[in-house]
């Protein structure tokens, strides 16, 4: 994993040991890659982890592994469309998918907190069983922890992920290249919309689902067919734009995105308006990019629509060369705008 | 990992999808025990979770993975001796180390308490990367969440552990042999005081520091000479007493151990006296007991004492045949008692 970030590009946030954690350093933006910048990262000082990637990818025996970690905190537990233990499988599931590995074992560790029913332990691990068997993954060990009633929320959950690399592509910003085509799997939004409306009683005409779908499929099924894929990023927390950000910055690259090509379901964006959120930067669960090279555009869109869960799959834009790193977005009537990473996230424990 | 555990030997208690979690639940005895088994294996069953190890022993390519979780929530955070960041890389590693495996890479999750000071994050990940260099193992990736003031308890940190298998034994209860000689690496007890002091703010004569320690070094030597190693487990929650009867019930054979031979430092007899509580049940975090061949537990013995983490191991019992499962305590007044696993943890969130 060569990719060296670059995190000075775009008015970082300092961040002193006299201060205290906010809700905002866990949103995925500046803030968070600040503190991991300035306090993570540092101490654990080694090539993958400075990678930055959501993933590891490791040298073991002949071959590579990949290796990842999430912890969920998503409130509430449930909402349409999935809840804490789906989002615990398939989060792990496609960060490694993102490593280009096929994922294969998972680790499982609970922390409950006193007085939670074990009827709501047991539709969790009911969820995280079903959609493990949809990935093909096993969550083959686990960890349960309970913390005295007022210092835990429920339920949390950490998953780590162990998946194979069966190619020899190196996967990560700093193998995008300028002219590569932006794949888009899908619709964006959804997930963050549907946690928001469950979490503030909001009801819309349509009950908004959220979009959570394992994701290695259509990837591995890119690989197979010999695409040379340069990155792959799961728009979660921060959306589409801070994804992009982030791959803009580490690859010193120009990232151009048209907003007609960026689907967005009606309902969405109805919920957005309403709402004061840009549905760019709100968490997706079975959303991704892909950076393929131009030449190989095409087959790759036909290969993530053969899929059910990238079906809606579309070439959003291309990479281009730049003096600084930066995403623009091309409007619907013609105007270009440089997109920012926010500080924090929109909405805190959205995962 | 062919042990099958057999949990209806003695007294399971009964879980019913009405009841709720409870601090017992967490404590490592019979309550945590009927949640695994009733909730939670079921529903991701599959061998290597069934076999209820610490870590998972899984085929890869050609080789062997050893894979396991641990989620710290360890109160107070900083306690004589090390702190929960020590803890979060030390009892991953051992849970390797304790599939005979050799330790590689960590992952590092983080769910962190909105108003935690930074400062605190920054003591814990140095002592993280301090145990790591010390271990031989790298953190390799990792993930960071904030949850809402009241929702957490400052800070928990999930480690998950890749390490690789380098010979051919089985290491597990079911490996167990009648006539195999129980080996105990050193004194018990001395975490679960060490802990309980700071938290209840009682002071003894001298300090009682936690026997945090990595142990793969010892355990790694023991496989390396051609010790033909049974099984090998860490002390953990519920300590010397549940480790060995959750074996002995897993082999359904008969643990006999010696009272005279169990190291127990004075001050902490002491300080269980006065607490009321039994050091064979406290919790250790740099202990471990290693059944090997009788022929063979005299080098197992030197080999041990060799490392300074286990310079005081004693041969301290005995397996053999039984019509039931159990384990039997030879007092040193020379009497014999069964001794049964608790409900809960004498204390909660002790790791």
């Amino acid at each position: 994993m060569p990719d060296k970030p670059s995190f000075g590009l775009s008015c970082p946030v300092p961040i002193t040991n006299h201060d205290v954690i906010t809700l905002g350093h866990g949103g995925g933006g500046r803030l968070m890659h600040s503190l991991l910048d300035r306090v993570v990262i540092p101490a654990f000082g080694n090539q993958p982890i400075e990678s930055r990637h959501d993933g590891a990818v490791l040298p073991l025996g002949q071959g590579k592994l990949a290796f990842t970690t999430d912890s969920y905190v998503v409130h509430p537990l449930f909402f349409p469309g999935g809840d804490i233990g789906t989002l615990a499988v398939t989060g792990t599931v496609n960060d490694l998918a993102m490593c280009g590995a096929r994922p294969l074992y998972l680790s499982a560790g609970f922390i409950l907190e006193e007085g939670l029913p074990v009827a709501t332990l047991e539709r969790v691990v009911a969820s995280m069983a079903k959609v493990a068997q949809a990935a093909n993954v096993r969550i083959v060990t686990g960890d349960t922890k309970v913390v005295d009633r007022g210092k835990g929320d429920g339920l949390f959950v950490n998953t780590a992920g162990i998946g194979v690399i069966e190619h020899d592509l190196v996967i990560g910003p700093a193998s995008v290249r300028p002219g590569d085509a932006i794949l888009l799997s899908g619709d964006v939004g959804r997930h963050g919309v549907a946690v928001m409306a469950v979490r503030e009683g909001l009801q819309f005409e349509t009950t908004i689902e959220t979009d959570c779908a394992p994701l290695a499929e259509p990837v591995l099924a890119l690989l197979r067919a010999g695409i040379r894929v340069r990155c792959l990023r799961d728009l979660t927390r921060g959306g589409l734009a801070t994804t992009l950000i982030e791959i803009a910055e580490s690859s010193l690259l120009h990232v151009e995105i048209r907003e007609r090509d960026i689907a967005v379901e009606e309902s969405v964006n109805g919920a957005c308006e309403i709402l004061g959120l840009d549905p760019l930067y709100l968490a997706n669960e079975g959303r991704f990019v892909a950076f393929v090279p131009a030449a190989q555009s095409q087959q790759a869109l036909e290969i993530l629509r053969a899929h059910s869960v990238s079906a809606q799959a579309a070439v959003i834009g291309v990479v281009s060369e730049s003096p600084a790193a930066l995403v623009t977005l091309l409007s619907r009537i013609g105007t270009k705008r440089v997109l920012d990473m926010h500080s924090g996230e929109q909405l805190p424990r959205i995962c």
